[in-house]
């Protein structure tokens, strides 16, 4: 790895939290020095401008979650076990979620459908990926005789994950993971009903 | 009602869907100013700052889209058909929706949740007061013999709120209400699964 390719994963990694929780008006420059220990001129020596830097965080953000699913869901062969191997790393959050500020795509989300159309664009793209995550696991249970034939992929893919952003969000607003611990009680009825 | 009561009721209705939309960092006052037709002095006359403003504001969306509810829930007296009349409200987003933006709640929570104690603060009280009228409208059914009295009130308006939060953030980032129409059978299967 060249050395400019190391100063920009560590921007990413440091600046991605502050994106992630401040949103992209709210972030500032000095946040951005702050979180980085570096000077403007550096960090834009290596990002065009204040979007560039905010999509590739969000992208930064996203995979290291994705990734963190991915890893979850690959140690189990059934995808009954994948699903929940899943949903078991939102039983241990926010202690061990691996950025701060919760579900980056909720954040961004709300943050830019209004305002900001090439990061909402990256929401859109990062919400199918999550989507299609979910539903290739169900359709190969489907394949391997693990879920029933008649469960729907898409459909169940889109109740996952809009219980678990309308969870997130009430955990974090109340600080309490009392809701989300609900939402999963009911995901875990959901996988239930359509394992065989 | 006085000539400044007025201005301010004015102001809410223009700068909440401002708000709504932008966010608070992400709105200025010019912003406000082009909302409003009023200049800084007259608008900050009547708030003493952009927080107290912005606080009001989303008290003002709240509750044009909690009367709006209560209003579609007073005119059924069986339980069942008031939940079913709110969530039909839903059927229509966003054409129909109080206001612009989407949900206050959702939106000034991914907001504020790690930056704006006060509004979190309102956030969490607007989340309260949600979850209670689900919560009494059970509970209500239970006493009246038109729910099954094993139905938790407290968890299925957590699951009501989850999903429809979920499904109002997938709906604007995809700019279609697919997302929202799988969450609103889903809830009409939990209605049908408690109904007597």
């Amino acid at each position: 790895m060249k050395k400019s390719e190391k100063t920009r994963e560590f921007i990413l990694s440091r600046c991605a939290p502050v994106f992630n929780q401040k949103g992209f008006a709210g972030t500032s420059l000095s946040d951005l020095e702050n979180a980085t220990g570096l000077t403007k001129g550096c960090i834009y020596g290596l990002f065009n401008n204040k979007e560039e830097l905010a999509v590739e965080c969000f992208e930064y953000a996203r995979a290291l979650i994705h990734e963190r699913m991915d890893s979850e869901a690959r140690q189990k062969s059934n995808a009954v076990e994948k699903l929940q191997a899943i949903f078991d790393m939102y039983r241990t959050y926010p202690e061990f979620w691996p950025i701060k500020g919760g579900c980056p795509i909720l954040n961004t989300s709300i943050d830019a459908d209004d305002t900001n159309p090439l990061l909402q664009e990256k929401v859109v793209r990062a919400l199918e990926i999550w989507r299609r995550f979910f539903s290739s696991i169900i359709t190969m249970g489907i394949r391997n005789g693990e879920i029933k034939p008649d469960a729907n992929p898409h459909v169940i893919a889109t109740l996952f994950i809009a219980l678990l952003e309308g969870a997130t969000m009430m955990t974090k607003a109340y600080n309490d993971s009392s809701s989300l611990g609900i939402v999963l009680d009911k995901i875990d009825e959901v996988i239930n009903q359509i394992k065989l």
